[in-house]
């Protein structure tokens, strides 16, 4: 694996084509983002590019490709964007896994799977990175991949919320909404607006909140029941795990999810005082230091038993 | 009333002292970061400046103010910041009502009821002009202020969400982080802190929250009962209006509020649809056009029916 930096990135894209843009499993607004941001620019510059992933991508997320293009190709070279570990990818990793040419990632815990990675650990956002990468490659950035790179930055901050938004997040946010990023209709999708099914699984979910550890910890348990009776899916439970962390004195949150198969994923959110990606890495899972996943090959119950057997030792 | 630029508005504080800072009732962090912001800036010019409200400081702004040192003295001067019309100042109106020499604000509706008025209806938050002002007294802005204008920016666009937030005030936020704004610290206060007893309110906020005129509008009631349930108090309510527009398909969200003489207010929000503004004057209030209030002599059943049937006319 060879680091690179911006320059050598559009440079090394610049004499490729036929690209395969890989995003993660479970894909959110960032991987999503840079992945159609960059096919985008890449098609601009009059190359093959195309963009898949192992999971369904969420309706919401329709406008980042809904007027895309893709061609068919063989791919002779292939991208990772905002993807950490080679089994982020879910199924691709099966075909793809070894394979891979250029990682662009922010993810400190990046593995370094890529034959190239350009690294920004500082940034908020994958797509702040790629935002550079696209202007080093000299393309016109019109509005959509404007759109693209913005819903990267504003999904992965929580709408400029989080602690690890910067000034330099604020000023990429600045200069893409002056190239006509729709931010208030992408924030509006993103963060005002809930289905009507997410809505009734909100409400089992903070209804079955549990507190443990003198409140230090809070668990959302979502089951199948729960999509059940909500009509909602696992799709739609992006926003469940940020509600974990909310109630005051919650140190980490948890969000448990019951997968179809009766084993289950854990969401960690945490702040300063415990690292999530260490909590994580405990069940063999990865992430950020106040943001990070694993899974289980147990259920809910067990999952949890698990995981808070490992709070009382973080917290103590 | 004569309407003024930010460097006259700067030349007129110069000449000035003994400056009383009025903050709006009911007061939210854009006109608390502007008030403690700019008696800060005024402070550090060597004059005597102080900043009142006519309702209680929720607890969470504590910290705009936390070291600061405000003289006593009589005003000669008297500024108000973010003040749309001086009704909005609560009782204060009685004592200033008339006599206010200078008025900075953001608020279209502004009703240019001071002698002098600095309005940038463009601006997301007032926060922004006074920033301007507090740059153009040419004041080493220390980060006791940034925090103060960043969370006036902050707050007013929802954590940089709504559709009035522009290029420049990402750009502003950029600067003020730059200065030492403690950005992540003031979101995670702001947006992602519930205590206890406002988590208990917003469950049964959720819980009571209904649907009218084919779900197009929604409807959040908060008694007084409510508030001795959850061990809440009206202070603590600023959250639950945003709550009313977020479920798919509603394009008015009202948020009545039971005082404790059984009058009521409102909190309206809308999509692009209505002009909350417009709603509001219906009712002799005012505000924005997706953001606005009014205020009843009646209970909050009467004050719903009134306004539902202001909403079928304004929906039809």
């Amino acid at each position: 694996m060879t680091k690179i930096n911006v320059e050598k990135c559009a440079g090394i894209l610049k004499e490729q084509d036929d690209i395969l843009i890989l995003t993660h499993a479970h894909p959110d607004g960032d991987t999503l983002g840079c992945g159609f941001g960059l096919c985008r620019a890449l098609l601009k510059l009059g190359k093959r590019a195309r963009v898949i992933c192992a999971d369904e991508i969420p309706a919401k997320y329709h406008y980042l490709y809904a007027d895309l293009q893709m061609p068919d190709f063989e791919e002779k070279y292939i991208v990772a964007v905002d993807v950490a570990t080679e089994n982020l990818l879910g199924s691709l990793a099966e075909v793809y896994g070894g394979r891979i040419d250029l990682c662009i990632d922010h993810h400190a815990t990046n593995t370094g799977y890529a034959a190239y990675l350009l690294l920004n650990a500082d940034a908020a956002a994958a797509a702040e990175t790629v935002f550079k990468v696209i202007k080093a490659l000299r393309v016109p950035i019109d509005r959509h991949i404007a759109d693209c790179l913005y819903t990267g930055l504003s999904t992965d901050t929580g709408c400029f919320r989080y602690a690890s938004t910067t000034s330099n997040t604020y000023r990429a946010a600045a200069e893409l909404i002056d190239l006509g990023a729709a931010n208030g209709t992408i924030n509006r999708v993103m963060f005002e607006t809930k289905t009507k099914t997410y809505a009734a699984l909100e409400r089992l979910a903070i209804e079955g909140m549990q507190f443990f550890c003198e409140e230090r910890v809070c668990v959302i348990t979502v089951t199948q029941e729960m999509y059940r009776l909500s009509g909602s899916s696992e799709v739609e439970t992006e926003a469940i795990a940020p509600l974990t962390r909310q109630t005051e004195g919650v140190e980490i949150g948890l969000t448990i999810r019951e997968k179809a198969d009766g084993k289950c994923k854990c969401s960690i959110r945490t702040y300063e005082s415990v690292d999530a990606s260490k909590l994580a890495a405990c069940f063999g899972g990865g992430g950020h230091k106040q943001a990070a996943a694993c899974k289980f090959d147990c259920g809910v119950e067990e999952a949890k038993a698990l995981l808070l057997a490992q709070c009382r030792t973080l917290l103590s």
